[in-house]
């Protein structure tokens, strides 16, 4: 399937609700819970994607669309949620990420963008050339590999709570 | 984690909602896109979940609790939801799903069960002795799977329209 910025889209601003449906309200033994050290909670997961409204997305897409002399991105960083997400609860997480995405959206909706604009280049930090369509597609399939991770990883807390039935249920041993 | 019927009931509860914030609405280029052949598209998982909410879970719940002379679980058909789901919408089907699974809430939340009644066992057709413990753990599982799996296939169909963000993105090849 091509990228298409409206079917991309319809996916982007339906990844709030579907955390918030997901997660809201859960205990926290569920939502606290991790696949073992080094790896995130879905709480954790939220933060992640909060720090990647504010620093990823719609800022590497400004960086492409201005087309200036640099147009390398900075580089994302991956442990910048545990500090801004500290204190706040993870309502106040799935409200903020909600915000920060309908801005995002508005912002893109905007832009009003072409084909042509579409194929213009930045220069990620580690890959070198990628164009704005590549980014956009990667936006929509972070939000779904995260949305994957947030079932996988609340799943694998019944591992072995399910029984001999573990044979049947993949997802406990990704 | 140890299974705990009201933990297990806040996930049971949320996954209709959950679903239907992924999947309302969406393009069919999402609802219908597979892993591949013999894979199962969003539309079919819903399918597929619904059929599990009349024939598994709560009829299996039911076996167990009678304590009857024959406890053996009825196979599970996993190809009834191509004929069931047959020319009916995604919204309808999330519709029924979401009306099943209150329906069967309510009927495990009258059941007021004891730490006693979660230890009963069934016969589970290839498993031999399973508990209600493990069959409620394994309804909660199962769901979870299927949400990680609808994200999943979505995901897949833009494997190649992210160019090199491929590599940072393990959904992709799951």
């Amino acid at each position: 399937m091509d990228f298409n910025l409206p079917a991309g889209i319809a996916v982007l601003e339906r990844t709030p609700l579907a955390l918030r449906a997901l997660l809201d309200g859960l205990p926290s033994a569920w939502t606290d819970a991790t696949e073992g050290p080094a790896t995130w909670s879905p709480y954790d997961i939220v933060g992640h994607l909060i720090h990647g409204e504010r620093t990823d997305w719609i800022p590497r897409a400004r960086i492409i669309l201005a087309q200036g002399p640099d147009r390398r991105f900075t580089p994302f960083d991956m442990a910048a949620h545990f500090r801004e997400s500290q204190g706040k609860s993870l309502a106040a997480l799935l409200d903020e990420f909600a915000a920060l995405r309908a801005d995002g959206l508005a912002e893109l909706a905007g832009w009003h963008l072409t084909d042509a604009q579409l194929a213009l280049e930045g220069e990620h930090p580690e890959f070198g050339p990628v164009t704005l369509r590549q980014l956009l597609a990667t936006w929509v399939v972070h939000d779904l590999g995260h949305v994957a991770q947030v079932s996988r990883v609340m799943a694998k807390q019944h591992r072995e709570a399910v029984g001999p039935w573990r044979a049947y249920l993949p997802v406990l041993d990704r």
